[in-house]
């Protein structure tokens, strides 16, 4: 009796670690959906784009970071984010850059909606470069 | 009269000539939002992966293609279009490919926006890889 527990135990053990690994590993991949106020919008671009090169500089888990604004509606604001794991995500929003924008800009921000995503390919990587 | 006539024509053509060059290196970047019938999502993923997939693989003005299933709804589909130029953009929907993708899929589309969007950082590139 006591051989079959150990083994469910080390069962167990195996199939948590598995799991955990796995949970680890995937990416984030999300897009922010930004409204902002058109008066400030030259200035907003100014804090978005310091914390974009910034995070890209020097966070390795901060992958993407990529903004457009739309031609017709310009103070509309798509990024799509990919982070190397929820880990990296955590540690992005703890970063004096990140919290330089986000209190930054807070006042210019009409609205901010977050849309977790899938990647459909998955093992299709972005890279970002100069 | 007749010099001042031919430097005006030079300057014209000089300012035509640098427009042009400046439109046909412009990046093309979009984004696509689609609604899909839930009944065909599967069906249609493997459509757009396959097209995507060969785009990424054999043309060189298709610089990403990254698409993206929102957690909540996965019916819709968001994909980040990037294009070397408007040329590449046009070549793009006439390949083969690109036909078998659109008619393949026409019934399973319930809606189809195309957003035209800048980049914020337009010297920043995303680039794909396996």
């Amino acid at each position: 009796m006591k051989s079959i527990r150990v083994i469910l135990v080390l069962m167990f053990t195996q199939f948590a670690l598995h799991n955990a690994t796995a949970q680890e590993k995937e990416q984030m991949v999300r897009m922010a959906k930004l409204v902002i106020d058109s008066t400030q919008l030259e200035k907003y671009k100014v804090f978005l784009t310091e914390e974009i090169e910034t995070s890209l500089r020097v966070e390795s888990g901060v992958l993407t970071l990529y903004a457009v604004s739309e031609k017709e509606r310009p103070n509309y604001i798509t990024i799509l984010e990919i982070y190397k794991d929820v880990d990296a995500y955590k540690a992005h929003i703890q970063t004096a850059h990140f919290l330089k924008y986000k209190n930054g800009t807070l006042h210019m921000v009409k609205s901010l909606e977050l849309i977790e995503t899938h990647p459909l390919m998955p093992n299709v990587k972005l890279i970002q470069k100069d």
